[in-house]
């Protein structure tokens, strides 16, 4: 019988990640600047990443290298398999073949830990002692602190207040690893001072804990600021994922005709799919490319591509991006990682280009599309995988009605050993679906900075 | 730079188990009935197990094939990965070289999934429609749900109470994988309702919950019950590690000078360790031995060698092993996997025959070493498998002392991620310290059942 996963050997790793700004048939929008809503320069960057980072924020290059020092942290659990979902495709009774590239083998339990590891790297060479951010769910917290500990640093994250009480198995994750935790809002920053002189009981929101995190972040000389999806950088180091799984399918001897992932601030949709898209945008190859998102958080399918604010403070620079609007606050699903208002500049960009097609699902079928990947595969997915997973379900039902035989890959990017309680939740009948209206949408888009 | 880890492709799963019985120097004392204490037959067990299982406890060969549906479901998972452990002997400064083989990436997150699937194959193969377990801390008993979900069959699982309530990761995971979870002590059993009716706020103990389950599976004709360590049968699926280790340390191009496993009933350390340890009794190849269990419950380094009871009600057979006796109750560490008051009776044997080494070790030091390895390696281990960590690092730092550069060997069994209030007690200083002492212990024996 064929294999039900295909391992690369360590040196199979990528030796450099996949750039997509070169072969994008129209330039991306440009960064403007939240004051003078002019370009903004590297230097406007400076005082909160390294500079290697701003490099390849900008970087038209296509291959950019990975420094030996992070290859060799990758080392510890890439390449990551890719499987053949086998037990899924004979319970679903389809034609297509479904692979999945599995990201919860990291040592966080996602695919996080990617690009944490080189934004650490770049920080610890460029001289910095601590690297301070936020956490929503704790997927990305956890996975800073794991790279604090390989090239001791100091990681601070600011953890939205809400998820801090209801998640203490993620804080006690990123504490093992040597983070500190602090509830946002608090009274650490100014910013959280002023919120809670208004509200007192404020649960915190992520906008909050971007506004502590980087004012700490500006005013310490010796920290700078890290964020763990939506800009260019995240999703090249993200590529690592599609490039390996380019080799796997080629050992497996086959080729996608559809990518699927699931998509918050994109980064791990960025990192399965971009190395496709590349061969289709280079006219080599050519692949369905498909972005699953939730029915509460439809950035793509119902949001509006302009420019926006990444945080509600209005401290960042503006993006050019499907955004929901900055003001916009998504209910409180389980899938954590799916819930911000904006979408990364380059799947934007790619997706009003036409490149990526999106779709949005409530978070039930979700849940269903997940218990059943945990009870065929015997993995129990993140509740943002549980997207991915329904997206292709849905695309392998389809093959089946259509009786076509066609390969699908889509990208697991995490499991859900700490989102246990989200299932029992969901089996004792307590989750609702939610969808937003386009009426909903429109008021929220109402504010949205007008740029000419 | 030499590997950090080192894959073996599907078909280099074992195709049989090895049976070290085939390679005993003196044979295993008989089992006794609890009622004759005449040596039992396969009839006395035939209620409660299948014949398969029930001619693998007695088998004598040493190769006992593996059922192909059985290796088609290993293949999700195995061959699992033998890891150099670089860092730590890096953070050590140790010329002793650390290898590891890594349970913890089955499903169910622990080494349990190697005999759960065969149990559940044979038990289905003889048209048995629900299994009956007990489960403490939650790792057998996911583990067996798991199995349940492949072969179809019901899964039926006393959780003790106190367990029940402070695991709800645990219980969640059992759920959602398809097994019912009932708090024992229960009003299900007449033993539940017996104990219930005396002690209304039980809390419930491992020995409670094998009375309910028990009885629940001898009455059901169309129901068995299954055990997840001590049994021969259990030893022998677990050799599935060992054997794989054995051709990933060919591949490493190395061998251990001392393999290390944790013991609780005896079945990842038989696992990893009776493939090599085969070779030493058949005169190949010298290896030491060494068994890691809590000063808590010391059976190997503080107990009798003698025939005792498997539960506190006293309806198991009476089997031959190190043991601090029946009534013996352990302090409520962490590794609930490692609270037992026997050992399996192969290990015991071994142990008693001078086969195998064993070493006690306070809790606080192996989370301490849990920590280490964290941070050094990135994986969370279960509390358990912290004790075969320590055992790994004080051989390396005796390799220092010595300076020898020797192979070390451990089984990791689990990870930890159900485990994390665990080590926020252990950095929060509120775990403590205790030794039994062998005046406890020699009180506990008092009550052993004698046999001429």
């Amino acid at each position: 019988m064929d294999n039900v996963k295909y391992f690369l050997p360590e040196t199979d790793i990528p030796t450099a990640w996949y750039n997509i700004a070169a072969d994008l048939p129209v330039p991306l929008p440009p960064v403007l600047h939240p004051g003078t809503k002019q370009p903004i320069g590297p230097e406007d960057l400076a005082p909160i990443f390294p500079m290697a980072i701003i490099e390849q924020e900008v970087s038209t290059q296509r291959w950019i290298d990975i420094p030996t020092p992070v290859r060799d942290i990758y080392r510890q659990w890439r390449c990551t398999p890719l499987r053949r979902a086998r037990r899924l495709e004979e319970f679903l009774g389809t034609p297509a073949k479904i692979y999945f590239k599995d990201e919860s083998v990291s040592p966080a339990g996602s695919h996080k830990p990617n690009t944490a590891i080189p934004q650490a790297y770049y920080n610890k060479r460029e001289g910095v002692k601590r690297i301070i951010t936020e956490t929503g769910a704790g997927q990305w917290g956890s996975s800073l602190s794991l790279a604090g500990t390989y090239f001791d640093l100091d990681i601070l994250i600011y953890m939205v207040k809400v998820s801090y009480g209801q998640k203490p198995y993620r804080r006690a994750l990123m504490e093992t690893w040597g983070g500190r935790v602090i509830a946002s809002p608090s009274n650490t920053t100014a910013a959280g001072r002023a919120i809670l002189a208004e509200h007192p009981d404020s649960t915190g929101s992520l906008g909050m804990a971007i506004a502590e995190a980087v004012e700490v972040a500006a005013q310490d000389p010796e920290a700078k600021y890290a964020l763990g999806s939506v800009l260019n950088h995240v999703m090249l180091h993200q590529t690592v994922i599609g490039l390996e799984a380019l080799k796997q399918m080629e050992l497996a001897g086959d080729y996608p005709d559809v990518v699927i992932g699931c998509a918050g601030g994109g980064s791990n949709f960025a990192g399965i799919s971009f190395p496709f898209l590349g061969k289709k945008l280079r006219g080599e190859r050519s692949t369905r490319i498909l972005a699953v998102e939730p029915a509460s958080c439809p950035t793509l399918t119902k949001g509006k591509f302009a420019y926006d604010f990444g945080d509600t403070a209005h401290l960042t620079p503006l993006l050019k991006m499907y955004t929901l609007g900055n003001t916009f606050v998504p209910e409180g699903i389980h899938a954590g990682g799916l819930r911000y208002h904006g979408m990364s500049p380059l799947v934007s960009h790619l997706s009003n280009l036409g490149e990526i097609e999106a779709r949005a699902y409530p978070q039930l079928g979700c849940f269903e599309a997940g218990m059943t990947f945990a009870r065929t595969e015997g993995i129990l997915p993140a509740p943002e995988s549980t997207h991915a997973i329904k997206g292709a379900i849905d695309e392998a039902l389809r093959c089946k009605r259509e009786n076509k035989a066609e390969t699908i890959l889509f990208c697991l990017s995490g499991h859900g050993h700490f989102d246990l309680p989200a299932y029992q939740d969901y089996r004792a009948g307590k989750l609702v679906d939610h969808e937003y209206s386009h009426e909903e949408v429109a008021m929220a888009l109402a504010g949205l900075p007008s740029i000419t």
